[in-house]
């Protein structure tokens, strides 16, 4: 994405005059509110979808460093000899994802997934191949696809400073596990803005009934984009005043959401891509727009152990059990729930940051929001 | 797009019982209701757009025959003779469409836009050649490009008796004009079904401030897709219990949607791709999915005077001022807000309908959904 | 495609003098030359991929007619309710191919493909919904995607008077049968022009040995475009001095080329678009490329019976054996030599014609031809 | 690219024992052999293209390391300040590409485009930020794009090593001029294999006779691919014995081309993308299949001052003067051209090269070659 505009950030240290919550900020459902008409999984994150793993390092140093790493693995074996199906789909292009091409040409992905910021591209991308490369296994590997995005966290972040390092991403992967997910100011959200509040990671899931198949939908978002915020259709963004597109402040939108999308479904790279473009209607939703200077992108892939494509094999062919096209329309609206509930999250659990040159990003205001949410009738008046 | 469900159409046989408006139904924003943060141009129409005019036939023959069409001029000059940048962007691509690799190779679009049903593009596509091969100055043409697009409004009309016929597409072309656009069971919105009501044709349209740049985007939609029905954010499908995805009806939310977009803004094929592709962020903010069986596809396109593209000229090159990419963010927020809006005003326009075999399709319960935007705080109860 | 360029059609008028060929034209490979290192068919034509049927219609009438239709269809039963999985590649998209973006979406083909001229692909296509809809078990279809191509004939053929008629189409698709398929100046091929010689259908096909998997790649063209044309590497268009972009004759290379790839390999949709894509390689070994006015289209499907995809089933998915990526590349040799040996073919087979307005073009010269051949070493001398 | 097979390396290490050619080895041309029927440019080299400079760093450090990196630049200026029109086009997409999606987006390209190998790519493009963020003018600068291509040199280059250093890089770009340009075993063409035979940086342009416009396309090659070789028509490979395919041997064809493609022509991002595409029509004229292991990019530029993209300006607007679509053909011949003789150049210039476990690659056999271009009468016997 492109840098956080200027006018913006004067806009948000002039009214960042509310204390940071004191009391532990809660998700989105927990306050009673539902996004959609799908289940959740148990969760309600990405890791609800068997065998994904999240690992995540946050940065916070000083004042000037507020960055981290998120990791998404697949499954927990080795990537590289066990492949999966994948796909790409390219909301709005203004960004350095890395990787993609390849995922789009052969329909699967070998490493772990990684988010982090614009700059700390290339040094995610050199630690996934050290780690593919290093791992048992591997030891003759010689071509290596890093799958890396990023969003531009330079309003609160040194960005230009480059402090992830090799090694964070690394740890990251490390660390990578099941089980609940934590959101908001961690990992490659810790730097982030949304709707001109303090953005971050959210995650959220989808369990279809069983007569709609049964699978599992996760979504993981690092959300740094604007737009005109509305929560579960409340225009919670014009309620508060602050929303892009305004006559009077020429307030640029900018900004980007990576998303990936995870899946039990047994799905082909071609449905995977199909089921990655419906996670943008689900960021429209929350009032995002894509903006010219935005870099959202959407990875999807699916655990299903029977699609796994090994490195090598004697077999020609692959005999694979896919779910048929006229069964893809559930799992896309529950792409588009989970994402919007994604996006969301990462909003209400990301915390008031002060960073780089004392610039501060006010939480989303709980208090308000949920007031809100009571006089649209989301939530019990 | 697919044919119909069976099961949806049964269903809607069995609720609709309630007797038809006997009083003209208003627009949404009639009913005090705003959709998005842009104002509206003067008629809150695609023919806003300087330029654009709007032809449109009904069939409406005796009980079977539920079907029309509607055609999108860019101008009113010789189209082939000074085409219009253009852009194709397809939502998901279960359709007939015709004419888009042309118009994404060449960037440029050199015929009417046609809206029909599914199994009469042919006999569209057939007339626009016809009235191109027609018209003074091409008598030398041989070749044309027709971009004619379709739903299938096969529940309520017998579409396999293919009653559109040329004369009826060319009459369409013939009647276009500027000014306000019949909404709702007309042209090729006639037979059509959105969110299990009577769907159609509807418009909007976003005139940006003068610091945005001024520029009018225009929005023309054939509505005839399911999902979960949402009106200025407020969960109606769900109030109302209509909706799909509910467990114990395996509803599918097929059907489709096409999406024109017009505007004044000097953009390229390149910017009006991306510009169409933010329409599908507004058909997902009124609880459309893109569903399998969906043809969802945006054309886009620019009227700016300047950068007509004629057919011969002696110069090698063409001189032209474009919009920034910086510039582009408004007009992506503007084409969203005119879709969503254009896709509630079909709704609101469109009547109860009763077609072929019987088939009685209700139009949206305006009453009852005034009540539920009062509830919801989006009208003043 | 776009229509001919006068000045390329007036050089051909002055330089036509030589009679036409007494006796019958063979196919290149009968002369002895070999393109490529891969083995052909039995046949050298597409129909040596099982199941595939081609048929024909040429239209010839007075002195203004010169075009038709050829049909080409996966397999002689239900393809409505048995597709096959296909793709579409848009080597340049100046053409009107319709059908193209379901192709893409879903990943199957449910119409035979049919080539016609460029003005008469809505004829194609509502015949080939006529023949859908009549087909028995397709009584309740009321969707049906066809794939027609086209090229532009208007330079033999009065293009403008639309001559091919629905049961032009409908005749040829009843035709469709195994075997050897008739070259040249036939069906679609009747009024083609190529490298400035009369082109039309041409056919070939690659057998892979069986340490290769022992696949059928086979391949059909409606060769009609320009550039400068090669034989078995030989610069004949060179050396016969008819070539484009020579100096001073500021001949365009503008025309079109349609290319239908079939393979019994069991490749999925995403495969086969990558097995499309290489079909224009061997159109650029002819001395094509796919200049401006040129639409080039790559039809590309599999026969493989394990992967029919029934209409409506009641299983949710489907268990199919695919082909490995890994194992593609000699599937990409083969469309590559197959094409290159098609459009050769194709020029080999025609005869000079005499059509539209007195034009006449001329066949290739098959004695000088040869000759070049035997000069260069391609055949012996 | 994926890793070099194992078997063609054992065959190449068995047949290699002749000695490296003691005289200096001459491009293409120099011999006699013209390939097409358009004039060259002035060195025959990218750098023909006004503005274009080039610079390479070779590594050859003891036995293991045969490796290096190539830089291209648009113009000598603040790339990043000032942008260049700027299309990708995939050919076949296995390889690791950095920057493509933002090119495509945004249409432009801010970065030098820097060449190295499969696992350095990460290291290139830390290195161009870099760059980027220490060039004057740029201080303010938090978000750039990257371009970034490899083939992989595993072959004959200790891969895994990851040798390149951002250093390496760096002087690259320092180091990049107009003029000449080095081919064969340098830059990043230092350990590539092409054809069985030494591979590495190759170039070549055309020069436009003034009635088509008088443009130059340059072209730069980083060959690293299999195939059947054809050397202006000439089937050298089959002739020689080595090729892909034959049936004793089964030796894959896996390798990869990233190919550059510069042009002063004042053309768009769309036609910049057309014109990308057909340098693959180059690449198969020499034998090349865009195999399923194949990383085959093609980057395409516009150095035409009158269409530099300022990153910054009060300007909402831009007026420029672009080529219309219908003088695009001669600039695609072009681009074939350059890109077959760049191939063949990078061929006839590569020497014979002892790298990663002695492993030998030989040099094209130019003896040999030559006769076999003048049995076939491609030069005069």
């Amino acid at each position: 994405m492109k840098q956080f505009p200027l006018l913006l950030l004067l806009m948000m240290l002039m009214v960042s005059t509310s204390p940071a919550s004191a009391q532990e900020r809660k998700r989105l459902r927990e306050y009673g509110a539902k996004i959609g008409v799908l289940p959740t999984g148990k969760e309600n994150a990405i890791t609800d979808v068997a065998g994904v793993l999240v690992g995540q390092v946050t940065l916070q140093q000083g004042q000037q460093v507020r960055t981290g790493v998120t990791a998404i693995l697949p499954h927990a074996g080795n990537l590289f000899q066990e492949k999966v199906p994948a796909a790409v789909y390219v909301g709005n292009g203004f960004g350095k994802l890395a990787g993609s091409t390849q995922v789009q040409e052969l329909g699967n992905l070998e490493t772990p997934i990684i988010l982090t910021n614009t700059l700390s591209v290339a040094t995610a991308m050199h630690a996934v191949i050290t780690h593919t490369l290093q791992q048992p296994g591997n030891e003759k590997v010689q071509s290596v696809n890093a799958l890396v995005g990023e969003t531009n966290d330079g309003g609160l972040n040194d960005i230009r400073g480059r402090h992830v390092t090799e090694k964070h991403v690394l740890e990251a992967i490390r660390k990578a596990a099941a089980g609940p997910v934590a959101e908001g100011n961690v990992g490659a959200g810790t730097g982030t803005i949304c709707f001109g509040y303090k953005g971050g990671i959210g995650t959220s899931s989808r369990k279809l009934p069983a007569n709609l198949g049964g699978y599992t939908v996760g979504v993981l978002v690092q959300s740094n984009f604007g737009g005109v915020l509305q929560i579960a259709g409340v225009p919670v963004g014009q309620e508060l005043g602050r929303f892009s597109f305004r006559q009077q402040i020429l307030e640029k939108a900018d900004g980007s959401c990576m998303i990936v999308v995870a899946t039990d479904a047994p799905l082909d790279a071609r449905n995977l891509e199909r089921l990655a473009s419906r996670a943008m209607l689900g960021l429209g939703k929350t009032g995002g727009l894509a903006s010219n200077g935005s870099g959202d992108y959407v990875i999807a892939f699916s655990t299903h152990p029977g699609l796994r494509v090994p490195y090598e094999t004697k077999d020609k062919t692959q005999t694979m059990t896919l779910l048929r096209n006229d069964e893809m329309s559930s799992l896309f609206m529950g792409a588009i729930e989970a994402t919007e509930e994604a996006i969301l999250n990462s909003l209400f659990k990301a915390e008031t940051t002060i960073g780089k040159d004392k610039t501060k990003v006010e939480a989303l205001p709980l208090d308000k929001t949920i007031d809100l949410l009571k006089k649209h009738h989301v939530l019990n008046p």
